[in-house]
């Protein structure tokens, strides 16, 4: 369950995330020992400006082609230690978002019961939710570290509609999928609609960490308040490719100025090293806005980087 | 109620479609006399592939400033004769399908209501149906010319759901709006996924037009058939641009080669004239997948076409 | 071996050709009964402008999953008459264009060899020619017919170099793969370097067919011709895309104005119904210069074509 | 004359800059009580390499429809503290660029005379100097800050006109608009033509920071060191969008890389809180050779910053 | 005088018009017995929507790289027969339209006085003006074939100036730079402003064939009709890019649907053949707008066509 | 032998490198007193993934049209101390890839014999294994600063080929083109194949500096250790544009984000001042990826900061 050689993947002329081996989650549990599955949802019913994060999945499991397995910062040959698998995609009804979010959490549950840890790989932010249930379901309440631009605790008052992709972390917060003082938001950035914006995320503890607290305290700094915060806890990481500036990811529906450069971004995962990952996604690719790919192989950068951390918590093996 | 000159549209800094006045249809009955409302409907939660139409009335309006008013082959000063007003969006929750064609068929009955013809600019095709419903319950079974790539007969076997913007004219057949034998399709080209996708429309009369058919007959053959056929009675006009060859329309979401040129498009509304037209809509223009605005400025040039077909039929007055 | 459903491929997350069933040629015979094998060659070594064509194979895969396969003009269900797969890709050292030529024509001869009809998608056109090589070595001499912009029978004098994308037809007719009299060249404009880049084909009765050709006699006069002058020999197809007109195929490396519309050149293969098809090819569709995908759509359909041409010589048989 | 809410200004159709109200300067005063009036200047004639700038206030408007009201490090909601309008454009005969300048002007005195603080929007650099005019007419000698990659104290020596988009700040320095001193020049880098090109701002006190400076000192400390220098001056803040890199802001004319990031950016007019704002500007945004839109989106958030710190200066009223 | 090869121009990194000898036509007359001098204008201060013409010279000659020089359906050698270099650009100042039309006339002036034929490469459709005028002084009274979307005779009505891309037919008809009923206006399509357009060309014996014309007559029977009513007047030949649709030439300021195809517009321009060409352009390409360079390289050939026709009036000579 | 003035360039209608003066190194010397010679490559055969590096010689000109020569940090009018010249391109039959590195083999072999330093712009990455065989013949084994995202120090294992563009590196050690301890490698990041990747240039005393560590000791750090380890000796210089993160450099073939950014990228060539410089490449910039020039005016800038490096060993004299 290693990465395939390049002559394999063109032989096969098809393109699995990272070259893995091809297991999909909707047809039956992944093979034995798999640790980590990769899985598609290409939906983007629930974006509120730019469509299209329903069009990433494909491009970022071309583009992670390129993706090499050894870590060098980790010493890490990140697919010999995890096996890993490309999960195919979430199948769903494309028009009824409610069977959508069903569909996301049978997959992810699939993936939980088979021992392994789910990698989403959206679509866009609304898939979290159900991504957190059943994680939540399997693990109790989750540490969620959610790296973004957007708070995404909106409530229905705008689109009317209680879940879309601005809403995840308020339905997480209020079904409690979060352990108290455990949903630490990074790269969030202003304006918001008004300061009443970040009372929920207030009144159940979160930590909001803004591009302003980073350019203080410097990524180091403020992975290492994270990394203690959560200690051991079950974590859940959730990275909406909006938290990077548009200038590194220009393909994304909601673009906010002034964001992380990749350079930190894939620095942060990177520092969440230590963490009990049981659970991730990266969602709000957006291709019709992409320029040259380059937020699909930041997209698939950070994906690597969160099975890095994965990777780091599987004890070393005689055959692995 | 005609064009502004330049600089007034300039002056105010936004740009109404054909630099027409302003008028929301959602706030307000449009001004006595009024004879076209063009009313954007910024939804594309219907569409199967590529989205993005939902950004099209925001440029197509743009570009429409350039389109001037005098309408040669017709000898014709359209908006001296029509008298038109933007009518602003639609408004509708976005996440809420059905509620979108409650509010577009609300809309559309709002200017029937005051006399008035209603253009629409989608959005994805599934807008069709609920100006279709507002059409009919006003003017009886229509007379329908739908120009597309693709027939938009198809049932919920695929995609799970009734109603998306591969369906409306299913509906539209279904439902009695079309009159018997008054379903005129052109543009339709293959391939299909089987040969059971004609069978609905051939059971209800429709005529279909492939592609195939206009390289033999010709625009002007064909579309003298269907005005023949048409006669005097109520006709909607359903343009999708994916009619259009891609190297014209290719911000679209749903390419189909091997389709009109611009030429014949604009050959085959303007040679409308004569019909009596009740409602109109240009869909399926995406955006982000145009290039230079091409798709843009072809739909409101299509629009104009259309707005000269139905300016055709308004007396001459003293003061138009 | 028909097409699977969108939720099947979808659910696997890697789009083969046409949805087809799988099956490497590189790795194994293709499954018993199969007619036809689709297969990429990722390589434009032998570009002289603009490169790219090396990414064409995955990105018309892609899009091919929105062709249908029920072909209305035919009235025929391509892929039920025509058992197909996606081969998969050559592989072959990319640096060496001699061994890739080897590869090529390996692949192709085991499609053959078992029977079968090799489609080929390249990649430069410099890969006809192993793809005739093989298909002569089964087949004896054949018929070629070559849609192109351009001659493509240069020789060393330019580049130093007797084999890249511009001379495979020079070494087709020097080494007899082709018939006497047998090369259709369709599409050609000039300019040309001289008067005496048409000498060697004329040598050989080569048949040219420009686009002048084209605008006076019309598309089926000269398929008609073509279709007369082949007969029932064994013929291979070479559709260069820059016979279409850059605006239909902007994505190619040298584009060359005053070409086929998309519609001339899907009628152009289609009218080739009844020719005993050999072997195809699709070449020259550079995806860093396609625009919305327009030109990597239109090779689709363009293929879709030329397998509808070998299906409709495959004798109906009981179970589809 | 705070913003609309999302449905309304769908419903109209149009979006004005920041969904504020529309309230065309050229036609009457803005409203009683207004404190800002947003202003486009759609004029590229001043440029010197890519034009396309006389396009930006219409892409601007379109993409501030995004940006909220609420400051969160200012803790401050910008449009109730600070009453704006949409001022639409500036009219003038676009081939006369005295007349041009002689129209810019005009419409930011109208601002002025009504008490307000006059933010345009370009259009090419060379439309500061008649609103460093009205400023200054107003207001007597100014502080200004000048943030770009370029100088702008350009003669008539290359291209023969003494007044075009390289120019503004030599006529600003020369007329004796700048109080002695108060040129502060941030963002600026090289190469330059000569020695000589830093003399003449040199010989009126202008502080040049460079951004070899900002990577020594930091945007804080700069941003400090104007405030210092500046104290409670009336200033007008002129902001090229060319100071920030081609990275952020790939949509400008003549780019320069090495510029500041957006977030130093976004900060610099942020720490300019406390000053006095008697009018500003955001510069040479060229949608034609923007992507994804990402430099108008930077312009909209750099235009907020200074809203907010005009708004910090206003009072607080009962009545918001 | 013929072209260089690819080594020659690739040794030298420089790439003239054509691989042709350069010979700067600001600095010196062009070499004896030189018969045509490609001229860049690079100049697009007369635009009125999207400039960017003024960097179409540049890109027109790197692709003109690859347009070889025999003419198969001429049967000619067209840079053997004629003797032409790349003369350079003209060279004005860039804020100064009256400097630049006088700069103009006198780069087109000194070609002339050569006894050469001056190929001007815009730029905006305003440079024709000066070019018409240096032509009429050489030759007297002009025919005019005149090819573009826009009739391009307005007055000052709308932007408050004279001179400007929309006005050189005005002019020209008002100087008695055209021979009375000598203008030929090809490929004009409406909407107009009104139907007093037409007017001042009509006044002045202006034929205007519109595409609707086209469309009926083909594009053969258009231009024998203007070969006709020339005879063998001394001919100048101007074609705006905008005649052509948008598909085929998308890089251009003011596109209209609707246009010629890139075949008919080669095929209108070949076949004024026999015209005695004293004068010619190719303006209002513009490439931030174009794609893959198609909108450049559809000009590259036009003036490949236009000097295929002032060739084939060129005596054969011995050493030729 | 310094710039042109823009009159002048514009008048010639082609742009050397820097506006210098043109002297093809293929044709003859350089002229007496040249100290710098700009030479194109125009070859990318050597690509392993997004070809087009070889249009990046073109392109680059064309933007360094605006780069003007007076440096501010280094206070130094680099072509007025540094005679430097556009030496064209190598010339080169561009299927035969040894051929083609003899060819840039001769070409800087010429340069130094001259006694001038060559520049190349690529071109892939392969052509400074031949550019370093000449400066190590001409000032025996180097010092080499490689700034690059990847090694490039591969074997034949992947591609079966020892000379590509992920090799140059390794051949350069095993050559003994580098002296012991001199291969000086900057902007690395992971993920890498294996751990065994780093083990030749290990072998061969090469020190790594990664983003981390530039992120630990700034750009400033790695320069100052850089230049100490270095001292006098004769230095190669050879810039891989995709040592820059893609959103500054986006037009490049194999990019990996979290890369330097342009700041750093400049400051870093800047900061080797004092270094002897003896060669120097910038490669890997590919024009069909780039977005508005943004990565060609990179490169431009970064070949100048390397020819102010080199400027600054000119000793200063009377009529320089």
């Amino acid at each position: 369950m290693t990465q395939q050689s390049a002559s394999a993947y063109l032989a096969h002329g098809q393109i699995p995330f990272f070259r893995l081996p091809v297991a999909p989650i909707v047809a039956r549990s992944p093979p034995p020992g798999t640790r980590a599955v990769l899985v598609g949802v290409p939906y983007d019913g629930g974006t509120t400006y730019r469509p299209g994060a329903r069009l990433a999945p494909f491009e970022i499991r071309r583009v992670s082609a390129l993706v090499q397995g050894f870590h060098p910062e980790h010493g890490l040959a990140v697919f010999e230690r995890l096996r890993a698998v490309d999960g195919g995609n979430v199948v769903f009804p494309p028009f009824d978002a409610g069977a959508v979010r069903a569909a996301v959490e049978a997959a992810a549950a699939a993936v939980h019961a088979a021992g392994a840890t789910p990698f989403l790989v959206g679509g866009d932010h609304g898939i979290s939710l159900p991504a957190l249930r059943a994680a939540a379901r399997r693990h109790g309440p989750l540490a969620v570290v959610h790296i973004d631009a957007h708070l995404d605790t909106s409530g229905p008052e705008t689109w009317g509609e209680a879940f879309h992709h601005g809403t995840p972390f308020r339905h997480a917060l209020e079904e409690g999928l979060v352990a108290e003082g455990q949903l630490h938001q990074i790269g969030m950035r202003g304006p918001w609609g008004s300061a009443a914006d970040v009372e929920l995320g207030m009144a159940h503890g979160a930590r909001i960490h803004t591009t302003a607290d980073i350019a203080t305290r410097g990524i180091a700094g403020v992975a290492a308040e994270v990394r203690r915060a959560i200690g051991d806890r079950p974590t859940y990481l959730s990275f909406d490719v909006d938290a990077v500036d548009p200038a590194f990811a220009p393909g994304t529906g909601t673009p906010v100025p002034g964001g992380l450069t990749s350079r930190e971004a894939l620095q942060l995962v990177r520092e969440l090293a230590g963490v009990h990952l049981v659970g991730a996604d990266v969602v709000e690719v957006s291709p019709p806005f992409d320029h040259a790919d380059v937020t699909s192989f930041l997209a698939a950068y950070l994906l690597f980087e969160a099975l890095a951390v994965a990777a780091l918590r599987v004890p070393v093996s005689k055959d692995g």
